[in-house]
């Protein structure tokens, strides 16, 4: 049965994920939805049956807005919506690319991610992470660390993102610690003085990474290293190396770390270790905030 | 039907291959076998089986030595053989561990890898290539750098092993070439130039790395980088990386690089840009001619 109430729909749609939130005008959240059925999984011409699967006795009769952010937006996603260049304020609906859709009762509109030509990068889906920060702190001046698989550094003056930079430090740890040759020797556990300690020594030595990551298989044959001292140090190393090369970023600015997980704490560790001065925010809700910006911006120009 | 001059076996007993050659008392070549029963596939009681399966009707009478170096003597393999701890030299078939055989036609010696302390390094296998290189130029004194999975460079002087390091070089390439988020930009081709510019980038500034990595996607997404340039600028990042943590040890110093493959080549291409002096010398034969010199200590022995 239709939800008179509902409004709009926000959507995250990820590589491996797609959540939603089922949206009232007055912005509160009817409802949540999620599906494995990421962009990673869907030919073009499958991502409308994916939300009518997850939303169709739920829809009204009349077109509902559904406001997405993320890789469905990518070439190889729903519909191409072509990256905003920085420097640039986080873009809005009037940048969306519209999806078709055979379903008069939906009318898609995909936000762009954001590119910079040199040093070449790119997001899509951060950025209205950043958009949801900014909402609460409109007038933010500083630096936000994005912790993930593919960890972000945005530098934020005068609301725009001026420049930032993306390091595949997530995926890194995910590959050595369970694909490669080091798999034998990282346990599940954790040592935080083993953490601060290879953050400093990359950071110190960055070059050092090449033969650090070995040393942790020979240290646990020979001096029967644990694999929870293994885990940290593999992390903090990667960490360290990032921060090494981020310095332009964190040093001697004010920085926010998105995140409330082990991972963002690691990281404020890590900055720590540096006297760095950070504070981290909840990340929860900063996606659901971003696209009520770029929603409350489309009921502006309507 | 056993084959009457069959002295010796040499045997390579790696991860995942096992090669053996058949030897006569002169050190001639009489047959060679291959097999992919490598020590990740084996439990330690069905090492003696996969050399019967190979060998059994070639074997004569009496007890045949079968020397073998390389991971079937890690505490995982067959039997464990204790490493030699450097400074030392290659060690021989004295320090070899005998593995216990049911069938008397084998006296299986298994020849030690080597370890270093401080900082905690292992190699096994790679100690027999450089005993092969060594009995060929015996008074060498200089780096021998040995490409592969695990590129191990190790400093030779007055006839032993003084030092060594090893990097995950050639994993971390498979790793991101094929599993991260780069395999969508990465071909099968090469850019001599991009290399050669990428192993320049992360010598001259190694913390870089973290960020040139996912730059290498992002350049294809926004200007169209081709993968051919792609995968050239992942090794040349990844080798000047290894280069700059290993540069005490080709910094001044005659470095010979064993291996004359696509890899070999990469790396003596690297030195070259920083005008380091390296020769390369065919590392084919060098496990062979390795166990050979210990099979010629266990003759002088007995």
């Amino acid at each position: 049965m239709p939800i008179s109430t509902l409004a709009w729909i926000a959507a995250d749609w990820g590589t491996t994920h797609l959540r939603l939130w089922l949206m009232d005008a007055a912005g509160t959240v009817l409802d949540r939805r999620m599906s494995d059925k990421g962009m990673g999984r869907l030919a073009p011409h499958q991502y409308e049956a994916v939300l009518l699967d997850l939303l169709g006795e739920d829809l009204p009769g009349q077109p509902t807005p559904v406001v997405i952010c993320g890789m469905a937006g990518a070439r190889q996603g729903w519909i191409e919506a072509p990256y905003a260049a920085v420097p640039c304020t986080v873009p809005g609906i009037d940048r969306a690319t519209r999806a078709p859709t055979s379903d008069p009762r939906l009318a898609v509109y995909i936000l762009p991610g954001l590119s910079q030509a040199q040093p070449a990068d790119v997001m899509r889906g951060e950025e209205t992470q950043i958009g949801g920060f900014l909402a609460g702190e409109p007038s933010f001046d500083g630096v936000l660390c994005l912790p993930g698989t593919h960890c972000k550094w945005a530098h934020i003056s005068a609301s725009e993102v001026v420049s930032f930079r993306t390091f595949m430090t997530g995926e890194l740890f995910s590959l050595l610690g369970q694909q490669s040759v080091l798999r034998h020797s990282i346990g599940t556990g954790w040592d935080e003085a083993a953490f601060a300690d290879a953050v400093t020594d990359t950071l110190s030595r960055p070059a050092g990474l090449g033969a650090e990551l070995f040393s942790i298989r020979a240290a646990q044959l020979l001096h029967g290293q644990s694999t929870d001292v293994a885990r940290a140090r593999l992390s903090g190393l990667l960490i360290g190396l990032e921060m090494a090369a981020a310095r332009p970023y964190w040093l001697g600015q004010e920085v926010v770390i998105l995140g409330e997980d082990g991972l963002a704490k690691a990281y404020e560790t890590a900055m720590k270790t540096q006297s760095a001065w950070c504070r981290r925010v909840p990340a929860e809700d900063t996606t659901l905030q971003g696209l009520k910006a770029a929603f409350a911006q489309l009921k502006a120009t309507q």
